[in-house]
């Protein structure tokens, strides 16, 4: 059966490969007129501390979340408007990573981090409920998914979605309170996504 | 029959995949040094509400212009001059989009928001005229769509095009006095093609 | 015969439209703080055509580039060594567009037009002599290219490329005493490249 | 045999254009109201050609970079946990580029100048590692590679990734006491892997 839903995927690949690669333009190089000397400059370059933890952490999660995509949509051969809506608003969530990783990597030194950590770990639970969105639109009409998949192995990606939003939502709750810590658990949940998605069969 | 349009089609993909996330670039994160405390922060990012309203709205549009531009593609299996030109222009004014999205987060909020959304509808005015010319320029000549189209499934799009561009017209029109409203108009629009997109049949 | 070119023009064409959305954002919007009254901010947006002008040449003309780089490729079936670095100089050549833009877009209205002029009518003299010198080593290997080309189709396709030197050479020579002439014979080179495109059969 | 790689070499490429093509964004212009004649203009011009040199590099570095990329992805037919770590490793590295390349455009004309050499020829250092990584996790597994793959084949590319090590590992050392000598080193290789790319036989 022919896949309907091939160019849509090219374009996400090209959305995501683009706002992975954007996040590096918030690195900022210190003007060489601020700067007296060599110490002066490790110096600067040390409390941008903050900035490299962001791009770093940011990175790693839009990759993840692209192999998630490709896992999503290798089980979906049609497309509904559901489908759509969900896939743009995932992508619109994507793209906007930048910005409150922008707002991390410059107010966490400051006495706003628990605020932008709210909303580093806000948007994440946003991109959980939207991956959800999708695979609830998509599974819950067998018409729209690869032929022959079985009940079984439609529950299985359902549940491998939904445990990530409490740990999402968790990482928000904590975030005024206990930055760090919410950080924290975001980068422990990619890592466990990131081992375990090399234990799944099958393409890419 | 081979499909001469492969290429641009791709091109064309990579353009939109760009400029729509190109646009997150115009969200500005405050400066650390301007910033006293969490409460003037979040005052900061509240009273930058017209960029996340014109980042969303922006990105919206030219998701569904990325459809459209599908869509329209899908029927065209030859290209002539005429064509390509329609297709670069459409590229052109698509990339351009960012430039008034920018106007408009900047300014909406000022005693100048009539001229910013304007200039904001203008483009979309434009970027219409672009599709009509490029759907004009494959439909009149038979040999440029897809083999066995009926005459009847040409006009279908062909009506489908055209109703945008009273549309427009009038949110251009009533920019200066209305401009909420003009916003409003071309919002419903966007909304409507994004519903009406899903009842299509076949591959996007 | 298997096509060797395959990547290395996907991947051109990648950086192509990297490079021409890029463009955009040399068009620089006022700062709120900087306008007193839409009569400035009109004035203002006047004032930067010369930024217009340089989007719109430069866009209009990697794009042709584009065209043309297919056009180029759909000849050549192997690569060497030669083919590589005249590719990879073409890339870096279009991605430097923007800086000349840059520079147009912002001095052309100073005494510096001439300067700036030849700097970016200098660009194109490179571009053009690195597309002679990818085509001459495609064409004086034939085991290099299409099964099947003709002397008499290489011939032609070599013709076509070196007359573009001497125009844009005549630019350059004029930059620093008729700027405006020198931009208006680019324009009109890319203008005659365009239609005459079109004439050129065979899938893009 | 399927290959299951394709679509994560479809990504890697895109993020490949996207970072050679951003690292334009690192050239300035000056600002109009800072410059007061056309020798002023010049002489800002040639003041910074540090951002030039190291544009130059940066852009053939990732570009040869790419080129290897494939030749080595041309080999692996099948992934698992470590490639895909190794080769996220890779593009996040590859992405980064463009950071130490505006440390060295912006300092390398400053007493820093050895600080700067040393995070550029450093992020090289742990690039070459990358690679490594990437290609024992592929190779010690004759799974994961193309069908019919030689000891001694896979023996070749394995040496010819190690002795980039040494050569990296010694500009990075004499970075702060020669750093005209390390960068020279660094492009020298990059000359020499240019040079002796053309001479592997099949598609790139």
């Amino acid at each position: 059966m022919e896949k309907e839903t091939a160019r849509i995927e090219a374009f996400s690949d090209g959305v995501f490969a683009i706002a992975i690669t954007l996040l590096v333009l918030d690195l900022h190089v210190p003007k060489p007129e601020d700067i007296k000397n060599t110490s002066m400059l490790i110096s600067r370059l040390q409390q941008a501390w903050p900035s490299y933890m962001a791009f770093t952490i940011s990175f790693s999660s839009i990759f993840i979340m692209w192999v998630n995509h490709h896992k999503i949509f290798k089980q979906i051969y049609k497309r509904n408007s559901t489908v759509m809506f969900a896939n743009g608003l995932i992508l619109f969530l994507v793209t906007s990573v930048s910005y409150p990783t922008a707002l991390l990597s410059r107010f966490y030194n400051t006495s706003s981090a628990g605020l932008v950590v709210a909303l580093y770990t806000g948007i994440f639970v946003l991109i959980n409920l939207s991956y959800n969105l999708l695979w609830y639109a998509a599974s819950r009409d067998k018409e729209l998914l690869r032929p022959g998949m079985t009940d079984a192995a439609i529950l299985r990606i359902s549940r491998n979605y939904l445990y990530g939003l409490p740990t999402y939502l968790a990482a928000f709750a904590i975030s005024f309170v206990y930055p760090a810590a919410a950080i924290a658990i975001c980068v422990s949940l990619w890592i466990f996504w990131a081992l375990s998605s090399g234990k799944v069969p099958g393409p890419l």
